[in-house]
């Protein structure tokens, strides 16, 4: 049987080797395996931020195993689970606390689920803080390298898993009501706002927008992309997932205007 | 022969190149081999704190090569050094400057070492800063494709290796006096206080404590983990590598209490 | 044919999910490939940076794919190319917007070059603003799996690449005239002055300099290594990649003397 390749998600940071000592976890336990890290940056704790960039980040990666750990309720009674969804062969290890619902959800929905709390796949004796070494690397190896997921740990209703519902924007005549999902490096702030959601709002491609954030409004433009507006322009622009993001053209939107992910957006068209 | 995998450590961080070059030329030399990036934010020149997170972490990592750059004597007449270590089939490649030591010594010390400072193995011209490049990731990719040790250099007397002692806290009844080790990412203070020092000092998983450190004292809880106690709380734990640590569940306990690497604080019970 | 190895270098960063992603559609097109990732710590849309960079480190690369990403263009007419170098069987990947010129003039100049923006290898739908994913890395992997260059995208004539002339020092009798190139993690500053510019300036090895920068000047010594002067000393050093550099013995140069890339430095003998 043929190794999955692993992918890996935390908000573990770069600083420590909390990362690393997962890998060499892994890498002990099964030395063919691809591992992909796909971020350790996400921000600490930040469970619906490492959601979101984990369910856009996965359908662009090959089957497998994806680990993922966010996980604030380390040593809480929270469960450490393992899901099979229904899309392809892909199995999501990781704390159960909402960060890979979107992912799952995205796949098709959880269709076989396990506790692997008190796994046997386990490394013994467990700490209090590291499950992302004890728990869930070692898991996703010996899934990676052919185990059953029967074996990882006690079957549960695959509809307990917690869900972590993404906010939503309201959308009305003449404006759409938007939330920041998160911020990347260079200061672009996705929203929650989808392409189909624009029709309503008057919100078009090339003209002037609004954006309201707090007690302020800035004018921007609805454009395709960067290259299209001068250096310092405030636009509107769909992201490479198909949702809408502010940008500020070669300088960071989330710091002239003070986004932070949660915050409330309005989105208006411009005179 | 199979080839061996390469853990690495070093304070290269991950603005530059240094990590990366060093994986090519690695690459270059038996490209079969895994490389596990354990961590590459040691702080700069920060020979104590790489010392103990490599301690911390080879034990979790697979018998193979074990890469460790942290070294600010480079180009000074300070030793390169390649050592087998007691247990297991493991070899460390790295400066002789201590950053090693802790590992050795928890790998049942050095039963075999090689000055490998004029090492066959080197890239030729060899740089007067660079030696992770030039000295160290040659060899260990060497190492790593079945060299001989005794071919990477000059055989040297193992206990001619510079020993690096770690802090050690003083034990008293009704109170420790600790160091700080290292502070991770989420701000939580690694002491050097074992589990085993507890007994005499009074201090009790469950019950308050006492933090003194400078002109301060700081009340908090000896918990099992961050999820036993209120947000904010400041708490003394068992850390993922058996020693104590002081966090502040979901803040910043160094920064909270200003603990530096180095720093002595005094746990006592509380009331 | 054996699949190639593939090296990465951008300006993603490490907080966010991209090149990651980019790492997650090499693995699904090419899952035997090894990636290299030399650093994704360019500063964001740093061309100049990141072609210094990425000339200093390929030549430690094993021949293969190139992937670099540096791109402020996105998004614009510029266009997606794939190039074949003179020297060896290199083939570098990447915006043409001069990130690559130098490596590619150090490989010997370009043999057959491609315009791969409208590759029959791109990610479909194309985003306008995440090349990386959509364009760079799918072509990058299946160059790898043994794709013909060829096959990639349009011909076009190598002579019509963007070229990118890095700065120049100005050398005259008793002084050079040179420019901060990059900056590292620890501050040293590499200059675009190199060794065999030195005889006529009088700088000499092991002797004093003076550095004037803005309206300041400051002593230094031109030496060997960082071991050879006490802390705090400013030297001048010639570096890994046998440029001169400037550094402050365990401090930052660039930060003690308010370096950034593209300032100019005159370098002088001292007293």
């Amino acid at each position: 049987m043929a190794v999955l390749p692993i992918t890996f998600l935390s908000d573990y940071g770069y600083e420590d080797e909390f990362a690393g000592v997962c890998r060499a976890v892994i890498a002990g336990i099964v030395p063919e395996a691809k591992v992909i890290d796909l971020t350790h940056g996400i921000a600490r704790h930040a469970i619906r931020e490492g959601a979101a960039v984990l369910a856009n980040a996965l359908p662009y990666a090959p089957p497998g195993v994806h680990l993922a750990v966010v996980d604030p309720g380390v040593g809480s009674p929270r469960r450490a689970v393992a899901v099979r969804v229904a899309a392809e062969e892909r199995l999501l290890v990781g704390p159960d606390n909402g960060l890979m619902w979107p992912a799952i959800e995205g796949f098709g929905g959880p269709v076989e689920a396990m506790d692997v709390s008190l796994s046997r796949f386990r490394l013994e004796p467990i700490s209090a803080t590291f499950h992302g070494r004890d728990v869930f690397a070692p898991i996703a190896a010996h899934l990676a390298r052919g185990a059953e997921l029967s074996d990882a740990g006690e079957e549960i209703p695959p509809d307990s898993l917690v869900a972590l519902e993404l906010s939503l924007p309201v959308i009305e005549p003449g404006r759409a009501t938007a939330h920041v999902v998160y911020v990347d490096r260079y200061g672009n702030a996705a929203l929650d706002v989808g392409d189909g959601d624009l029709p309503e709002t008057g919100l078009r491609m090339g003209h002037p927008i609004v954006v309201e954030h707090e007690d302020r409004s800035h004018d921007g433009v609805f454009a395709l992309t960067f290259a299209d507006v001068p250096p310092g322009t405030l636009i509107l622009y769909q992201d490479a997932y198909r949702k809408l993001a502010l940008a500020l053209n070669r300088g960071s939107a989330a710091e002239t205007l003070g986004l932070v992910p949660g915050d409330q957006v309005v989105l208006r068209p411009g005179d």
